[in-house]
């Protein structure tokens, strides 16, 4: 059993977070124990307005196997959320594997726990949003980034190629590809697949 | 401004509902106002355990230019429903268009709407579920189904092609794509595309 703190704050991106959700939590239920994290209990609207229910606060420990971190327009990144960014770095330092889709990874960059490794983002807002990671080596065209623990994923729906890429690390190539299927997902297993950097400009 | 009622049951599957919501309200915020609906406004529990906050009970009235049906192991079909079958009825036929997800479609076909249509569902639940709307010409392979008001998708992830393809009706081809596009989705447009009903020994 591989315990997850998948954390939400005001605004964040509905699918940045609920697509890994699906991809984490369909190998044998209770596989990946799911705990939603937020500063409070307090209903949290995501950015389309629907409402998640936090079950844990962030004073409540930084005991997880694996961490998420959605993103979202909103993602405090000026000014930074110091109490926020501390318990981002004491459970990423615990965890095993670190997910950060879109601009969620700008967020774990604040914290400079990717300063000097290797991490990618959303596209379309690649270039207005890097320079708050200023020492970590933005990659422009990749789905997904892995780096020692830590994954980083490009916009949205790229969470889900990754975290599907995680669940390939931790039950194996088969249980990846049955929740893929199970989903009627098409997997892209190629991380560097990235259409959308072109598009923007970025390559 | 087009209103949307979106469903929820316990044990409701996540990526059914929200990769949905992510593309139907990813339209210049606003242009679809999102009410999660339920039988009561208690949390509902989705089949990860994740909560989501009702916004409205399905005593609230029936009111809806979209409604969204999600799937999921637990869609209350064996005993039927009466309350929620009955809500599901008044709501769709006062509705623009109707779209369910995954065995969200059969919940649907339940209360006799696709009774002499054509509708799909998931593709590894198929044999299993379908014998609930005898009176429905299941679909066998297909991302998803257009009939009448109808749209009905095939598993979990089929629900966001699907979703796209109602934003291209509502708003026109260059907002889905931009849509798709802002999510760094590879939006599959071709209805036909499924090669998940081969994959379940369907075709």
């Amino acid at each position: 059993m591989k315990s997850l703190a998948a954390l939400v704050f005001p605004g964040f991106q509905t699918l940045d977070f609920h697509g890994p959700i699906e991809m984490l939590g369909d190998h044998d239920p209770g596989t990946v124990d799911i705990k939603i994290v937020a500063e409070t209990l307090e209903p949290v609207s995501s950015y389309h307005g629907t409402r998640v229910m936090p079950d844990r606060t962030i004073q409540d420990g930084t005991d997880y196997d694996l961490l998420l971190i959605p993103g979202g327009d909103s993602a405090p990144l000026d000014p930074i959320n110091e109490a926020l960014n501390a318990w981002i770095v004491e459970t990423s330092e615990k965890a095993q594997y670190v997910m950060a889709v879109c601009t969620g990874t700008v967020l774990l960059a604040t914290t400079g726990l990717l300063d000097g490794r290797k991490a990618t983002t959303n596209k379309k807002d690649f270039t207005a949003t890097v320079h708050h990671g200023p020492n970590v080596e933005w990659v422009k065209e990749a789905r997904w980034v892995e780096d020692g623990k830590f994954f980083t994923s490009s916009g949205v729906s790229a969470g889900m190629d990754m975290s599907l890429a995680v669940m390939e690390k931790l039950f194996g190539d088969k249980a990846a590809y049955e929740i893929a299927r199970g989903c009627e997902y098409e997997w892209h297993k190629d991380s560097n697949w990235d259409p959308f950097a072109k598009l923007a400009g970025l390559v």
